[in-house]
């Protein structure tokens, strides 16, 4: 029996997942309201079929994969559409939100009778020569959703309850961009003060490996800097208000912010990180 | 000719490059008004011969290596010696401040007629089976340093003015104890949510160099926490107060603070670093 998937929406992750699937077999729903003609085309080379919500409702499983400032609306969205057509699916979570949303988004899923689970994506889109990433989930329904394995996906289970999911996305996530972001400050600070060469030379020295990471982070970072900012503040959400580390975060998505705005503007920045990279190209990753 | 150096404070970076000085023969003064008779016995240990004020200034080279929020400080009391003594030795700022912080250190030192070296010490204190750190050097005075290479310190030119060595410094810092700093708050947070194991697995499939650099970096960074708050903030100086960046810094020494405390008290963040690190021991670097 075929599975049928829907995956919202048809992002540069969501639409290699669902090629992914449709590679194996699965048919794989997307809902393409409001949405631009590139990410139309995007779908359709992905083999997915456009669908309203009550045909996304009666999916075996959803996928949710969109930016985590839009996570909690498309979870109110689902749970409506499952709600209204009365279907069971298994609902699953994989946006980078912190352990209290992911718990906010699994009350509304619950309220439709649907089945959740929490998972966090961590690695690149999957590509036909690359595995793709891996999937992290937790809760009690993981069971449901192991026959991804199936259909070309590293499904990871994670044990503990919806959150321990999220929580592991959100600490890793943490400390990768964070490093990035750490990186990206000094090295713009160091340019500003005449050190950059002098830096590059020291790091070189004394942590190769260190900047041989940076090299491929930082032009990898530029073009995703304005999704980024939204997943800082989930971060500085998941240590709590209260954390002395909670400003870290904050920080790290102005940050971003500040980048994003400068990609699409002077490019003053981007131009600085772009010659410390040397010869890296800003997203080639 | 000998060379007579002082080096204020006999802390322990300040006492192992009195070691490797005296080891090769030069005269090395210090001060210990009101320290511990631990110190007393440290700098006795390194061969440093303790010494007033008066005869501090007349030493043909002054290196300064204190905690960040004492070089302005420590600056006033040199010139103050130097000018009553009118001396005319070459100071060199090794402290981890701003470009900011140096440039007032400068016009201090400068105002008793004694030439300035801006310097940054990159790396661990020297030992007798290891090399010892960089002393990275900028200013106009830089060339009255480097006979300090045959006395056994690593001497490194910076092109530049005073505050490129202190920009040079600031910026690996920032990275390098940024990196630790990201690192520790997402294992605290990971640690609460019960994600700790599956942290750590996940760097050890995807950022093996990453997590081994950790397992070095955490049990390093507990003892030394309660002087990286300083440093932090004039990292957070250095960006200045309008950078978007600045509210990272000022994050990471609340953090570190944070940590300082546990240290001394409860413990109980120490004991989580130490569980994820495995088999580590605080302070073994």
């Amino acid at each position: 029996m075929s599975m049928t998937i829907a995956i919202l929406a048809p992002g540069a992750m969501g639409s290699a997942v669902a090629q992914r699937l449709t590679g194996r077999g699965a048919r794989v729903l997307t809902s393409l309201e409001g949405r631009s003609a590139a990410t139309a085309q995007r779908a359709h080379d992905a083999g997915m079929i456009a669908a309203d919500d009550a045909e996304i409702a009666c999916a075996d499983i959803i996928l949710s994969i969109v930016p985590p400032s839009e996570a909690v609306t498309l979870a109110e969205r689902l749970a409506a559409a499952i709600t209204r057509e009365q279907t069971a699916p298994v609902v699953v979570d994989c946006n980078a939100v912190s352990v209290e949303t992911v718990g906010k988004i699994e009350e509304i899923i619950a309220s439709s009778g649907a089945r959740f689970v929490d998972a966090g994506i961590i690695g690149f889109p999957p590509r036909p020569v690359h595995s793709g990433p891996a999937f992290f989930v937790s809760g009690e329904h993981t069971g449901d959703v192991t026959v991804l394995r199936d259909l070309g996906l590293d499904i990871r289970i994670v044990e503990g309850p919806v959150g321990a999911a999220s929580a592991l996305k959100m600490s890793y996530a943490g400390i990768n961009k964070g490093v990035t972001a750490v990186a990206a400050a000094m090295v713009l600070a160091a340019t500003r003060a005449g050190a950059a060469d002098a830096l590059r030379d020291e790091l070189a020295r004394s942590q190769p490996q260190l900047l041989a990471k940076l090299d491929v982070a930082l032009p990898d970072m530029v073009p995703k800097a304005y999704r980024w900012v939204a997943e800082m503040r989930e971060i500085a959400a998941f240590l709590g208000p209260d954390h002395p580390a909670n400003l870290v975060y904050e920080g790290f998505a102005r940050l971003f912010d500040h980048i994003a705005a400068d990609e699409k503007g002077a490019r003053t920045d981007v131009a600085q990180l772009m010659a410390f990279v040397k010869g890296g190209k800003v997203g080639e990753v």
